[in-house]
């Protein structure tokens, strides 16, 4: 047992750190400014471009993909402090291409596509020049529970024809979006974890509507965007496919794991950010005669958030350390663990963050409360915490 | 003592339940259409002259107004189970020319008004044909302590000349918005109590500039709004002051019991409201073969939500009564305790149901994402938590 | 609606408290002292005996049971404030004879009881001669559900005979502890809520063996005791039953509403004098070189006990009143609410009264710890926390 | 960064884990016995005798110690998952020579001890012959701020005169008890952090007078027991002096880091253990038709217990992990952390295992009321959570 960073790790955090200040921070208000006076919202804003012709000069580029040369060939434990650090900035993780949904679709075409379906989606995906999304959701069922997911895929000859009726659809107001890789039934009469599958749909297959962008607390999130869609006899060749019929809840399995541990390792590196901006501001305010950070309230607030980071922290690297040495599926408890622990963390912390900026808190000029409501949808997406609560309960009571 | 309503109260929550269900309830989506298709978001959607219309028709107008024979003659405890119902609406309170910071602006205007100070900016307000701000809270200094106030409102013969950076200048977007009501400093070596005044603004006075507006979360809540103003050598008659130099912590303090105790009530009808949905939601969605409103997680979110509920209203009551019978003054303990109560509860309530309705809870479909953005500003508005926390505690103490 | 004391009550509390100070607050050292060297632990020390004369003389005497000539005749909602003070001693209640179980037995009684069992027993318990106890709970089986207990009452000729595995039959250990009321099963075959039946028991009846003393959190609570009992073969005439073979549920509930009230107004007033104690040595001891009294975290935590005590307080007033107007059947929901809030709150309020405490806190120098240790039971007697949130989300589900 | 157990560890492990399985455990309910039926209850059960034996036998003595060859010579980080073993029974600790206080005193021997000192003291330590007791709480201060100590120690020629007033002396009720470390001051005109000293009392120096034992809620903890005690005109010869006058402060520093880790550690295990009981209880126990560990509530609480207790875990091994590489003093921010992070998750696990239990969990039949009441004086000893969290926070903010 070794809690210290190995050299090769330290030396990356320290070329991504830098990739950080030199990069990315700069680049944070031009990036709200070009998006603030863009014509269209949902075309990615001109400097994210020259961010990632500066991550792949520096050698930032797919850090995530364990146990793959087509990435930088990083383990999940090696990954994390990155990706914790992209997570500081909502721009980062796109510009080193290793944003959701991309980086969990991109490990779906990795693990299960065809030669045929890598060569027309995931090299574009690991080339940073398309963008995908994945439709799971729907609004009609309860989608904690995937068995209630009600889309139909179904066998016409060669193709299948898609109708479902789906939304938080992520990424999918990108203009960039190419692929949507969908869930649903392509035989509702099997047993109830063999009825669904999953299919690869190009985004400008005829019988596509995006309805509308949702919004998350009144954000849009473009130019990413979240949308509700509609898919009206959207025929695709039956090779689109993954990995056959009935196979769907495997996929999205495999596919949930590292997705769920990507999200709690940005998370922790949100919630590293917004304690530094509430330490920075308990210094500068004074009220009653004391500088907020001397006064008992606000240190205490400092105090729970730094020790709840470090718990999150090292609860996450050790479910990245156990993907990967007992592998996604035996690590599936610490995996539920972490997407319990670090939204709530994250949650918490930016919240008094926010009660320490007072007003200036829930408006957009600190970023906090943009933050608050990205980490409040990751106590619903992939899971709402009930779920994973109730899965670490029943392993815990199979010991 | 005694829990049950009186008769007239009863028929008063009929009548405003009626016009709930009869006239805003049904408004709600069209005044959500007009504003999302107006050529101007700061411009009223015109439904709401309706409602307005039909509020006075059925004689709920300036229900707010204590000890007043300017409004309905209710005492704060009449008042508050109807504005309690008037919260389950966002725009119910508008409605009946009961909304913030109009109906404490008003309170300021009939509590230490001139003559004429009355009758050029309370009759219009009492007769919802203006509108109005209260500019307080400065993005330099944290304004929880309000000593730190920096404006300065100095004398210059017959006038008083304005120089302020001001935010959260809630309404100041509304295009009706006539009146702004500024707190600065008239005198900056007084006595730290009494350095400070209140004066009049016209709105269209030269020298005051609309910034921006702020947003709460992602919300721009037009056509109210939150905006951050400056005023530049704004001048004004030397009559527009309010009660006299020095005396706008007095002001303050007297303005602030009403209206920190109505938001409170509205938040309890929000937090009713959310409740509602949580339940209705929860008894139409089926997870792991039950349906929701079956399952032991959710059924503790529901009685939680009822328990905080009932709890923060009798509070709320127990404060209305004390402001009637001792004194907002000597209720002070009490108004602090419901405004730190109030909102942390709605806060809890509206996450829970959030959390019932998975992704559709963040999204504008249920309000409740917006209501949740709304109650959080409550725990900074009118004072944060930790500074009503403080006066409970130094009451406590000295009993 | 209005939250002012009545005279009549404002005049009783000024009583009970002029009798706390004069009587109760001198004579608990002397409760403790005589306890500590008593040569048995199970004999209540003798100067209780003249806090029971002080209080009859004082006219304090049998405050609780509402709609009845036997006692004070107060409502519940005229009981509480009273019930509240006593609270505020361990041995307040007794002094008055208004302690459990007592109360709750005397109201099986007058409710339900014959003339002769009203004669034999209830006479006594009301003179204050003899004490009582009631056993439910078993060890064998999950007691919140009271459909699980096992006891045996089997009719044999003019008798019944008595197999049951008892435990935490509070009062049992003391010496005048003359009754047992038992729950059992006359007819494991009939419908699910009319199996059960209370039958009186004599203490000193032949078959019945007092096990041990139970400890909470290692307090024997003597002389008033908490008992595991075996009743072997125990033969009582058939006419100790009380109103009928399978309507012990139908007592269970008539039982528990006042019950479990007066737990709630109790621990109000043992809240309400940790926060006291809790103040008082805020004020004297200094650490940081400032009274801890002026430090924020204690600070809050004296703000957040009072606005838990006053919302608890409201609370179970309101039940009082529901109970008083609407009876204890159509008052459930807000029965079961208190019987969450009270003792959650208590707890919390005394935990932080240790914490400011220090070491202190956790020894009996201050009777926090015991008064903690109490509290704790009440989470769990009288039904669990869950049990009764259960109750508040099936009533609300319903609505 | 490897979280994966060392050989050595995993060896280690196996050995506790069996010696527990074989020795500790069945000895348990012998322990308890000869302890509830000893004529002295301050005089350790003779089978604890036995286990020192086995557990020397088995090589699992004196365990504690790191950077040492007078133990095990372990690291913090090695002897942590051992301690933590050790932690899930009340005997284990000491039957291995690593209870509390006596390891923090072999610890302050071992660094700041002479020769002499050493002889005398630390080798009957180190062979479990004598125990010991540290006294450094005093009741007329709030010891939390140790600056405030009153305790005085006077040179007069070749000894020390020690006055003092102490409490919180775990292990003086022990018969063996033969050493007092005391803190005190040599020059209340010195420095703040320089006017205290530790110097080493024989147990039965003339003017020693253990004035009663203190409870912890109901709980004496014989033989182990907490006293008050007295020091009048205590002389000891001026060798007694640890390391120097002034110095007390540092050798207070430099003990309670293991000191407090130590705490953790079993906290962790007791947590682990208090688990293991609820869910075993949970599958047997049938509520409403249905298993408790099949209702969501139940389920949810093994679930929160089993993420709050990894957290805290790797938190207190990663603060193990620092120790041992950057030394107690850098490593202060982390163990103060474990200090507040480990006391509160026990408490929070063992209450939720009480809740689960029923009226079992507060009595003493499941060891659950008894764990609760020493992990809650947790929060207390060694400095209470609020002045760790301060520590934090000052740390964070010099970031």
């Amino acid at each position: 047992m070794d809690f210290s960073y190995s050299p090769k790790t330290k030396e990356l955090r320290r070329r991504v750190l830098d990739f950080m200040d030199d990069v990315v921070y700069p680049a944070e208000p031009e990036y709200a400014g070009q998006l603030a006076t863009a014509a269209n919202r949902w075309q990615s804003p001109p400097v994210m471009g020259e961010l990632k012709a500066r991550a792949r000069e520096a050698g930032l580029w797919n850090l995530f993909l364990p146990e793959s040369d087509l990435g930088a060939g990083l383990t999940n434990l090696e990954y994390a402090p990155l990706c914790e650090i992209l997570g500081r900035s909502p721009i980062a993780p796109e510009a080193c291409n290793c944003s959701a949904p991309d980086t969990g679709n991109m490990e779906v075409l990795v693990r299960y596509g065809t030669e045929a379906q890598k060569k027309r989606w995931l090299e574009p995906l690991l080339d940073g020049t398309i963008r995908s999304a994945y439709t799971m959701t729907e609004p009609e069922v309860a989608s904690s529970d995937a068995t209630n997911i009600g889309a139909r895929i179904e066998r016409d000859g060669g193709h299948y024809v898609v109708n479902a009726h789906k939304w938080w659809a992520s990424g999918a107001g990108d203009s960039r979006c190419a692929l949507f890789i969908l869930m649903g039934k392509t035989d509702p009469s099997a047993e109830k974890h063999r009825q669904q599958s999953m299919i690869l749909i190009p985004a400008d297959a005829p019988g596509i509507t995006l309805v509308r962008p949702l919004t998350v607390f009144g954000y849009d999130d473009a130019p990413h965007g979240h949308f509700e869609i509609t898919f009206e006899d959207v025929r695709v060749p039956a090779d689109n496919l993954v990995l056959g019929e009935g196979r769907g809840f495997e996929i999205a399995q495999g596919r949930l794991g590292p997705g769920r541990i990507h999200h709690c390792m940005r998370l922790i590196g949100l919630a590293e950010r917004s304690l530094e901006k509430m330490c920075a501001r308990a210094k500068t305010r004074v009220a009653f005669g004391r500088p907020l950070a001397d006064q008992g309230v606000v240190m205490e607030a400092i105090a729970e958030s730094r020790i709840r980071i470090e718990q999150a922290r090292l609860l996450t690297l050790n479910a990245a350390h156990r993907m990967d040495t007992v592998g996604n599926k035996a690590a599936r408890a610490e995996i539920a663990m972490i997407k319990v622990v670090a939204p709530n963390m994250a949650l918490d912390v930016i919240d008094r963050a926010i009660q320490v900026h007072g007003g200036a808190g829930i408006c957009d000029d600190f970023g906090l409360a943009a933050a608050w409501a990205h980490a409040r949808t990751l106590r619903l997406a992939d899971g709402p915490d009930e779920v994973h609560r109730r899965a670490v309960a029943r392993l815990e009571l199979k010991r």
